[in-house]
């Protein structure tokens, strides 16, 4: 199988690869381990994945939300940050292949997280755009304005609808958080810009394959969700699945009956699946993975016959109590760092390892919008204006930097009282353009 | 020539080209007047190009100094923005043209700005990238940044002084505030982030034709501003001219003398050239361009033959008190404005059109680093820290929006204290990788 750890009279080396929640938070709870750590990133930055959808709609900045992992860890004298892409794991020679080299380790942390998922049309991707990089948000931003921006000086006045459809495929709480500040950008923050058309004619569209939204959460939260999302405009689509996704619209299927939705604007938000890298540890110890692409971990997050190699977080399926996969949050992935953490210390002091893994969930959230939110806590319900300032306070304190979160209170009181977004960028690309053969005159100019 | 403008009983149709510091002024000194007005901009924002190098720097985000042109101008009625890349101007005709379609114009205000200019080598923008854009400033803070993270990693130690040679060609307000802001990032910054590199060890070289540094400030400023400089470790080539730039090196030459630089981050601050419609408008009007491409306007700002169409800004070669054309920097371009605003409004209401236009110079700054910069004031000269305080008051007060004002202050008082810099983020592209046949062992290791 895989080679046991040789120890000289050296520190052992750790690789953990990823900075996310699970990868940040390992590191730092071995930061008095007698250890050399390297913690190698295809960022610079650990990214606050749940305010990610902000970004995407132009109430926050990339910064707000990511900080550099070399500015985080540079205390942590027993940890270096690399920035390179992991390609393989050789798990004979105990190294990590990037594209210009390799790193051999003793122990290793395989803490890579999930990518988007089209569910075997990946051809999908390029139409209909995930969310989970500063690189996704900002395109979907791009898209978002300018397909107000192209509506506003559209030539073929029916072109207008199909510009301003956006269609959200996923019900969980990206989509939710998606779909709710897209409308509000639509009703509120555009209110007053454009001459030709009007904003809020936008149409959001929000499908979902099964037969509610925040399908993981509490069905009466799921319903409170329903109620706000239609208050704010959103049209839902529940147990509707997407057929077919195309430059100019979307095929959607509702038991026998299908929809053509005529639209430019699709965003992805309707399933994950683990790092690549999964598939290589899973060959190397001889398991199969679960249809989320996740590996079987052992009771102390290895993976079988190979006791050198962890894997945490999005990337590892764990079992809850109630016989369901922990869901890819970031507090499983920090728990399970937590435990990792200790079963290290054990290994390399001798003391007796973690006993058995159980995930404490303090409760799940997902905000909709201005005084819309639901938080299920412990059991205890919520939602609305209160579930929305706990859902305020609870991000607005995990974020890791001090300086953050000032920028982020300063940011969201702004946009609480103005309903302004500041961070409103068509950036990255050039405008888009349609292509005609012949210059015709610009809609909406009636000066002929 | 152009033919006349054909007044019937709508109001005149007049097209602005160009959102930044001429043709914003210039919306707003007509928000009175009797007009439809169309503000044209490639994007969707007003961009804020004096602290574009802080972006490149990390110590701010795009959102920071980039307002949205619509929000700004919402609550002008007479006014709509059409967001667009103008390829041509029609000036028979009377339309401007977009790849998209046209738009006719009874008036028409050129403030397109302008672009860096590689004197005959736009090969070199590829290699040696400008700062004009945020897109530019992103690439450029990229560079920056995966520099050290690539010394950190590099397999070949030979690499490292070559990537943490930083070249910036030009000692212009640009090259000098870049070229500080790059020393104290190196010095300060990155300071305990790095295991196997000394950042502190890089190399920041300034390159100027001139015989000394901010050519059009006073000599005694350029003394100080030198000083500085030296003080964060820059090295000063005047009088020395980029020969040639390369992937690797940069070559340069001093009198006879010809030396090749070995590095990978050169940054271009040497030169500006105006927008191309300046070529189209000269065409029309049968006059010459200046080598910096610039139109010669009359005294009303308008171009020779065509009395309905004006030139303002970086774009207008326009001669001041000393018979030099005037700098291509904001105060000049919104006081054409200004002026051509009132220009405008005396056609409209047969008024008596402004008299001679005069520049009133108010002064110019630079900053170098922290509590470095040098100001010349009405003739005051200030250089320190007292110049820097000048320097941060004056932009701070500039920004269009409140929220941006809180938000820079917040960041600026924190990188004072930390010399932190909160938003140094690699994004836009994959991480650079270089590419090997084989996968060798990485350096700094040592695990072997």
């Amino acid at each position: 199988m895989c080679p046991t750890m040789h120890r000289g009279d050296r520190e052992p080396h750790l690789v953990i690869i990823g900075g996310g929640f699970g990868g940040l938070e390992l590191v730092r709870n071995l930061r008095k381990a007698p250890l050399a750590i390297t913690l190698v990133d295809r960022r610079n930055y650990h990214l606050f994945q749940p305010l990610l959808y902000q970004v995407a709609t132009g109430a926050l900045s990339p910064a707000n939300i990511a900080a550099p992992l070399r500015n985080l860890l540079r205390k942590q004298r027993n940890v270096r940050v690399l920035l390179g892409d992991v390609v393989d794991i050789d798990v004979g020679s105990r190294r990590i292949v990037f594209r210009e080299g390799t790193l051999p380790f003793d122990l290793l942390v395989v803490a890579a997280g999930s990518t988007h998922s089209y569910f075997g049309h990946n051809e999908w991707e390029r139409t209909a755009p995930g969310l989970k990089s500063i690189e996704d948000a900002t395109a979907i931003r791009r898209k978002v304005l300018l397909a107000f921006a192209e509506a506003e000086k559209a030539i073929d006045p029916a072109l207008v609808p199909k510009l301003l459809t956006f269609v959200i495929c996923g019900a969980g709480p990206t989509g939710v958080e998606l779909a709710g500040a897209i409308a509000e950008i639509a009703k509120d923050t555009l209110r007053h810009e454009f001459r030709h058309i009007d904003p809020a004619s936008a149409r959001v569209v929000l499908v979902e394959a099964a037969d509610r939204v925040l399908p993981a959460y509490p069905p009466d939260l799921s319903q409170r969700a329903r109620e706000m999302l239609e208050r704010l405009g959103v049209q839902l689509r529940t147990l509707t699945r997407v057929k077919q996704v195309e430059p100019d619209h979307v095929a959607l299927q509702y038991g026998d009956r299908e929809e053509n939705l005529p639209t430019r604007r699709i965003f992805w938000a309707a399933g994950v699946e683990a790092s690549p890298l999964a598939k290589t540890l899973a060959a190397a110890s001889g398991v199969q993975l679960d249809r989320a692409g996740r590996i079987p971990v052992q009771a102390d997050f290895t993976i079988p016959g190979c006791a050198d190699i962890f894997v945490i977080g999005d990337m590892a399926l764990v079992l809850g109590a109630d016989g369901k996969p922990l869901p890819g949050v970031a507090p499983v992935a920090m728990q399970e760092a937590q435990f990792v953490g200790r079963e290290i210390m054990a290994r390399l002091t001798g003391a007796p390892p973690p006993s058995t893994f159980a995930y404490h969930d303090r409760g799940s959230m997902a905000t909709i919008g201005r005084l819309k939110a639901v938080a299920d806590l412990r059991g205890w319900h919520f939602a609305g204006a209160l579930a929305w300032f706990i859902w305020l306070f609870v991000h607005l304190m995990q974020l890791v930097q001090f300086e953050s979160r000032l920028l982020v209170l300063i940011q969201w009181t702004w946009h609480y009282f103005t309903r302004n977004r500041s961070a409103r960028l068509i950036t990255g690309e050039e405008p888009g353009t349609q292509t005609t053969d012949e210059a015709k005159p610009l809609a909406g100019v009636g000066r002929e």
